[in-house]
């Protein structure tokens, strides 16, 4: 599955309308099992009972776990960075920044602060252990990092934030506090440890906006 | 093994010399396995190869994998507090506070970024999975939490900080930097990440420098 959710042509069934709807039925299981569970918790078997499919079916649409693991890894990518773009996009003031933190921690709060970012959590558990997942996770992360970096950088632009702040560093030191706050969230089962390290970052922000 | 971490006295050969060194054999090999792979990747035919053990040794020191996972968190928990203790009881200047940033990036620096946090990287393969591992692992990171938010509640009583500066916030949005930055570093396989956002943190923190 080195093509990245595209689907493979070799077999007929995995073309047909019923053929796609069957392998978006694993793939959304999948999705769901390794988001709550983790992935090295979740067998092809506990996929395949959730999505109530067959094992040839399931092995007609993924040849083995890594190839639904990099299917799913693309999926997640997908969602995760639609939503970014859709939330960052539009940001031209500090407040804008500030509701685009609100949206992420209300989100995280209504699961109890639980299963931590869908990306940095599959990261943890696979980046040591296939370079293929690693590499494509990294893209995403990277992208995400780039939209964060561009957001600033417009801020500066439009004169919000003064000529000396550096988007680049404030773009991955954002990014990382939004993915502590995931991990502490996570332990805590509590999104209270994500708002706080989600305002500092944005304090710091705060204290290049131009006087 | 509830107690975690003391020995069960349910066994006579576990309190001999031999079966102590047995049991920490295990312990070890189990705690590295864990760190390297994660904990559900492993199983407990790994770490009986690993810490070349018979099926019986492993057995009668860990009844199951969970109390081998309830050991390695007591274990990586003593390891993480004490060096965290060792590092930040003497800081007594925001120098002093970087030094603990340079430690934590050199050490993430010579693995390339990879493994994570032992601590963060197990909270989120069993937070959302075993109540019991993840109180366990709060606990420590709570303790962690309260070693930084007594060292800048240090740094403001001893004038290094300005009087409004707020030890709770600073502190867990430190903390958050510190393992956001892991996950980011994991993920580039470089430590850089994490040295900019332990850097963007403690630029925060000196904006509360007393002038």
């Amino acid at each position: 599955m080195t093509e990245g959710g595209t689907v493979p042509g070799t077999s007929g069934t995995r073309r047909t309308p019923r053929g796609l709807e069957t392998r978006s039925r694993i793939l959304d299981s999948a999705a769901k099992l390794f988001y709550v569970r983790g992935v090295n918790a979740t067998t092809l078997d506990d996929v395949r009972v959730a999505s109530g499919t067959s094992k040839s079916q399931l092995y007609n649409h993924f040849e083995d776990k890594l190839a639904l693991v990099h299917a799913v890894i693309d999926l997640q990518s997908e969602f995760v960075l639609a939503r970014e773009e859709q939330h960052l996009r539009g940001v031209k003031t500090l407040t804008g920044l500030r509701r685009w933190r609100d949206a992420l921690v209300q989100a995280n709060s209504l699961q109890d602060g639980s299963y931590g970012c869908a990306l940095g959590a599959m990261s943890i558990e696979l980046s040591d252990n296939d370079e293929q997942s690693r590499q494509a996770l990294n893209a995403s992360i990277e992208a995400w990092r780039r939209m964060l970096i561009e957001t600033l950088t417009r801020l500066r632009v439009l004169g919000v934030l003064a000529e000396h702040a550096d988007p680049q560093r404030l773009g991955t030191g954002l990014l990382a506090a939004l993915q502590g706050g995931y991990v502490l969230a996570q332990n805590a089962h509590s999104s209270e440890p994500m708002a706080v390290a989600l305002d500092m970052a944005l304090d710091h922000i705060a204290s290049f906006a131009r006087r």
